[in-house]
C-alpha cells in the first residue's frame, strides 16, 4: 500500500469522526486533505525531462503490440485469477472464487465472475438449446433462443452471491486467507434478458400454480424450487452479461436471475421452468443449501442473501507501510434491496464512523464504500457493517453463529474484522 | 430476429404515439402486450417431458468441463470480435471497433473495447512506470503505481467515443456495413482511479498555467493539450476498468480519462502531466483531430462530443422475419451530461415517439433505450434522435454536414436512418 511515510503531526485539520483516527468521509471529496498528508508517498521532487529522448523507457523506443481481436488481461496481472481448488476424481464439482482482494469498482469482469457447478460447465449449442415452460400453464411453450431475441428486453447490475459465501466464518479459528478466498463466491454483473413474467404470462399461469421449479441443462439436471411470486416480480432470463452473450460458465445461452436470492437458485443454462403447486424437494434443496438449526432440525427455503459487507483494502495479504493517512474500501451489498449505510470502526466496534458510498447506489447489487483512515501504528481493529433499506444490519459473528447449529455455514454475514499488527501486516480475527 | 408469425389485427389494445406502428414505452412495463403479441414467435405448444431421460441434449449425459482461471466467451461467440483493417506496414497505427451490433446493455466487456493506437500498445513494466506531474506547478512530482495506489479512489461509468466515429457519414455514399462498423469507436467502462485534481492540487499549481500537456508512454508520444479547468473538474487517472487493472489496449497501468471529451485526448498509458500557460500544438491536434470549415479554416480544440444515438436492432446485417411486434432498440450518449430524450420515428422523421430509457441514466454513459414497434411489412425509414440534458439535440445528416468543408470526418452526431426493406433487409439510407 505504498512506500513508507515518516510519521506527522496529526492535527492538519482532520474532522475525525470515529476512534482510532477515522475522519469524515467529505474528505475524499475536498481531496486536497489527502494531497498534502500523502505527498511523501510520492518519489519526491522529479525532473522529468531527464526520462525524455535518450532516457526514455525502453517502451517507448520501439512500435507496439498490433491491434487483437478480442482483448486479454496484462500478463503483468497473470497472477489474478479465480481462485478454485478441486478435490480428487471432482473436476466438475465445486467452486471458483473472485479475487475481490485484488479488484476494485464494483463490475466483475465476466473472466473473474465466480463459479460454482454441480458438474461441469456444459457447452450447449444455442442452435439447438431449448426453454420449455410447463405444467400448471394453459399453454406448454417451447422458446428457441431466436424465439426470445425477439422479446423486449431489460437490463439490471446485480449481485450473484452463493449461499455458501463465507462460510469459513463458522470455523472455530479465523482462517488466515485472501478476501477473495472469503468473499469471493460473490460477483456482479450487468445482466440483460428478457422478463420472466412476461414469458409466464404468455403461458397462462393456472390457478392452483404457486411454485416454478427450474432447471438447468447441465449434467447434473441441476434443479431449484422457486416461489411463482419472486418470478412475477424482478425475475429475468438473463442472455447478456456485461454486453455481451452469457458466459459459458454462467449459464450460456442462458440463465435464470432472481436478483437478491442464493446463488444456487439463479439456475444457469436454463432448460425448463415446470409450475406446480408445491416444491419438487430436488437435491440441491435437500441435501445442500438447508441450515442447519441448534435444534437438529434444518431449516429449508432460506432464499434472500443478508446485508453484508467486507474491507478489501486493506484485507489479508497486504502490508500497511507505516503510520500515515490511508482509504479503506470495500463492497456492501443485500439482496433486500439498496444499502442504506456502510460503518466502519477502527476500533473493533467501540466507534463507528460512516463510509462514503459510490454513486449510483443500485438495488441488489454491490455499493463500493470508503473511508478515510491516520494510522497511528499501533495494532488495532477494522470492522465494516452494512444496513439495507430494509433496515436490516449485519449481525456479529457471535449472533450469527447463536441462530444455527455448530458446523452451519450458509447466508453468513456476520460483521468481518481484520487486525492489524504493529508492522502493518493484516490478520482475520474474531472480535 | 425471431421466427416468422402470421400478420395479425393490428388493434389489440396497442396504444399508438407515432406513426407506423410506434407503441407506447409503457407496453415494456406492462409485457403482457408483448406476449399475446408474439406467441406465434414461439415454436408453439412443447412437450417438454418427450426431451427427459433418453431423450435430453447431449451435453446433459456427459460431466461438463472443468474450472477455468479465467474465463472466455463461448466459441460459439467467436464471431464476436473488434472489427479492424489495418493499411500494409501500418500495424499498430489505426482503429479496432466494438461489434456494437452483437451486443446488448450499456457497459462494454474490456475485450470489445474499441482501439485506437498510433504506433501499438506498449508492454509496460508497471513497478518501474512513473507518471511526471511538472512544469508551471510549485513541486513537480513523479508518481509510481504503487504510490497511486495509496490515494482515495473514485469509481465512475463513462463512455469513451474517438472524434472520428461515425465519420464515413460524410461520405456521399451510405455505407453498408454494420451499426458497429459505423459506430463501434464507442465503448463505456466502468473506471476506477485517482481523481487527477487531487494530484495536481498536491504538486501545488501556480498562477499562470492554463493548460496540461498529457503524453503517453508509447513509441508515438501520444500528446494532447487540455484546458486546465477540465482537469480540475472530473477528470481522473483511472487504474481499473470494469473492476480489473486496466487492460493493456486501453493504457495499463494508467490512462487520463476526461469523460465526456474525444477520445483521443483520453491519453492512455499516461506518463507526463506537463502544466503550461498554452496548449503545445501537438502531431495529434494539428495534423488530426481537427476540423475543416467551409471556408478552408480549421476548427482546433473541439473537445466535447455532442449528443447522439444509433439503433442497433434492427440494423444492417439483420433482417425482420415478416409482419409483427418488434422490439427497436439501440444506444444513446452526450459528452455534456445525462441524456434527458430519445426520440424514435418509424416514418422517416414525420412523426416520433419518446422510447422508454433503461436505469440507471448516468452522465458521460452510454444508456440504452428501447420502444415497441409494430411493424405492417412495408417499406419504412427508423430513425432516433437524443436530446441531452443541456438541451441540445442530434442534427439533421444534412445539418450537420452544412457546418464544414466537404470529408471533415470528426464529431458527426448527425440523425442516422435505417432503410427497412419489403422482404426485411435492413440498409443504411440517408434520409
Amino acid at each position: 500500500m505504498g512506500k513508507r511515510e515518516k510519521p506527522k503531526a496529526a492535527n492538519l485539520g482532520e474532522e475525525i469522526v470515529a476512534g482510532n483516527g477515522l475522519i469524515h468521509r467529505r474528505a475524499l471529496l475536498r481531496g486536497t486533505l489527502f494531497s498534502a498528508v500523502i505527498a511523501a508517498a510520492t518519489a519526491g521532487s522529479a525532473q522529468a525531462d531527464d526520462r525524455i529522448g535518450e532516457n526514455a523507457p525502453e517502451w517507448m523506443k520501439t512500435p507496439g503490440r498490433p491491434f487483437s481481436a478480442y482483448g486479454t488481461p496484462s500478463h503483468w496481472q497473470e497472477k489474478v485469477q479465480r481462485i478454485f481448488t478441486i478435490a480428487p476424481g471432482r473436476a466438475g464439482t465445486g467452486v471458483s472464487r473472485t479475487p475481490l482482494h485484488s479488484m476494485e469498482g464494483t463490475i466483475t469482469p465476466s473472466g473473474l465472475h465466480f463459479e460454482r457447478h454441480h458438474n461441469g460447465v456444459p457447452d450447449i449449442d444455442p442452435g439447438k438449446h431449448e426453454l420449455f415452460i410447463h405444467g400448471l400453464v394453459k399453454r406448454p411453450l417451447a422458446f428457441s433462443l431466436d424465439a426470445l431475441m425477439r422479446y423486449p428486453m431489460q437490463t439490471q447490475t446485480r449481485f450473484i452471491e452463493c449461499s455458501g459465501n463465507s462460510g469459513i466464518f463458522s470455523q472455530a479459528q479465523a482462517a488466515q486467507v485472501t478476501a477473495g478466498e472469503l468473499n469471493g463466491l460473490l460477483s456482479c454483473s450487468e445482466w440483460t434478458g428478457v422478463k420472466l413474467s412476461t414469458l409466464l404470462a404468455e403461458a397462462g399461469v393456472t390457478k392452483g400454480a404457486k411454485w416454478v421449479i427450474a432447471e438447468g441443462a447441465d449434467a447434473a439436471a441441476m434443479s431449484r424450487s422457486i416461489p411463482l411470486e419472486k418470478c412475477m416480480d424482478d425475475a429475468m432470463v438473463a442472455l447478456y452479461q456485461n454486453g455481451e452473450a452469457i458466459r459459458p460458465e454462467q449459464g450460456f445461452p442462458m440463465r435464470l436471475l432472481l436478483p437478491g436470492f442464493e446463488g444456487n437458485m439463479n439456475v444457469k443454462w436454463l432448460r425448463r421452468l415446470n409450475l406446480t403447486d408445491a416444491p419438487v424437494d430436488a437435491r440441491d434443496e435437500t441435501s445442500h443449501y438447508t441450515e442447519l438449526m441448534p435444534g437438529g432440525k434444518a431449516r429449508q427455503f432460506m432464499f434472500l442473501q443478508g446485508p453484508k459487507s467486507a474491507i478489501l483494502k486493506p484485507s489479508f495479504g497486504m502490508t500497511i507501510e507505516g503510520p500515515g493517512l490511508y482509504e479503506i474500501s470495500g463492497l456492501a451489498w443485500s439482496g433486500a434491496g439498496r444499502v442504506s449505510k456502510v460503518e466502519v470502526s477502527a476500533d473493533g466496534g467501540k466507534t463507528w464512523a460512516v463510509a462514503a458510498l459510490s454513486e449510483p447506489i443500485l438495488s441488489k447489487a454491490l455499493t463500493r464504500f470508503r473511508m478515510p483512515w491516520r494510522w497511528d501504528g499501533r495494532p488495532c481493529t477494522l470492522m465494516s457493517r452494512a444496513t439495507d433499506e430494509a433496515g436490516d444490519t449485519q449481525p456479529t459473528r457471535a449472533g450469527w453463529l447463536a441462530q444455527y447449529a455448530p458446523g452451519q455455514g450458509y447466508h453468513f454475514n456476520g460483521i468481518q474484522n481484520w487486525g492489524i499488527e504493529a508492522d502493518g501486516t493484516v490478520k482475520n480475527v474474531y472480535a
